[in-house]
């Protein structure tokens, strides 16, 4: 059985990481969605081990000293990280992790894990993220300006990623990404054991 | 619209290259099939533009000199090269354009081309490479032997190449090859103008 790949995606508040991300788990069995740890305070309606592990700030300090995560921030005050065992346990197994993750995180990945895949997710336009992020409802104006001020920020960034996926529609993208995740499993980093195989094989005729 | 890709495939004599080639330039409108040049006289059968476009010696030495090709090599006293105008002309009019090619040749594109996309294909095991091998019917033993030889020196270079086909089943394999080629089109480096698009639609906000 091959090892499976490290996938992390980022992409523009508003863009649809986290729907698509879900749809995919819920849909494909090949693949986990690693969940963060956190030292802030849970928020009303988020469940542990769901949206996060919740840590103090003594315990998340512990898992950086000992090399427990696979890379980490912080934001306002508190960290935010990826605990490495999960992902190499899913990865062992030969399934692939998806990591939702911000940009900063992301490209700390890609500098430890060279084969880690990165996914930078937009929605076709600017004027369709905004209305999304109107849309949404929940949001006010000075919140959505922040985010629009980010997404300027983050889009900085989106060359350095492996793909570009656009999240016009649902239906599409969840397949698309399935199909891009799926042909990774063909690249010649997967195969080396598959490979050696064949050489083995040819000599022996 | 965005450019075509340059696709490279190799792979064992007996794997399938050109039936599965063939097969996705018949279903699907967006691949080219590139046609190569050479110096050596039409075989029974073959037709001009479809199998090759054949050249005398001085005239493929012109095209050498004039760079008109994209690679070329010389076996058994022959030239074989690859036409660089229709390469292009597809790549431009934002058609993938397949090239099947044999190993020195894959490479040298990928040196010139870091972009060109090399697939290698091969069969499950080399007990059905030799199967398929003998079960044309029209190769005598002694050719087998030679183009088994032949794959155990090509094995060698199987890990320069981007990705591996392994082809099992025709539809899966013409299916996977066509979902792995699409993906391709996400990938950062064929969407650096929308990116530039999107990064000025956020500063215009």
């Amino acid at each position: 059985m091959s090892k499976g790949i490290l996938i992390v995606v980022s992409g523009f508040s508003g863009a649809g990481k986290g729907t698509i991300t879900k749809e995919l788990v819920k849909r494909y069995e090949n693949y986990c969605l690693s969940v963060s740890a956190t030292s802030r305070k849970p928020r009303e309606g988020e469940v542990e081990g769901r949206d996060y592990f919740y840590k103090t700030r003594e315990e998340f300090e512990s898992m950086i000293e000992n090399d427990e995560l696979l890379e980490h921030a912080q934001y306002v005050g508190n960290y935010y990280g990826t605990p490495k065992k999960y992902v190499e346990d899913c990865i062992n197994a030969g399934r692939d992790v998806i990591l939702e993750i911000e940009v900063q995180g992301a490209l700390q990945i890609k500098k430890k894990v060279p084969e880690a895949v990165t996914i930078f997710m937009t929605t076709p336009t600017i004027a369709i993220l905004k209305q999304r992020l109107i849309g949404r409802g929940t949001e006010t104006l000075e919140v959505i300006e922040q985010r629009l001020k980010r997404a300027k920020e983050e889009a900085e960034y989106m060359t350095q990623y492996d793909y570009i996926i656009v999240n016009d529609d649902l239906e599409e993208c969840v397949t698309g990404l399935n199909d891009l995740l799926a042909s990774l499993h063909s690249r010649v980093s997967n195969n080396e054991e598959f490979i050696s195989s064949i050489k083995k094989q040819l000599q022996e005729i």
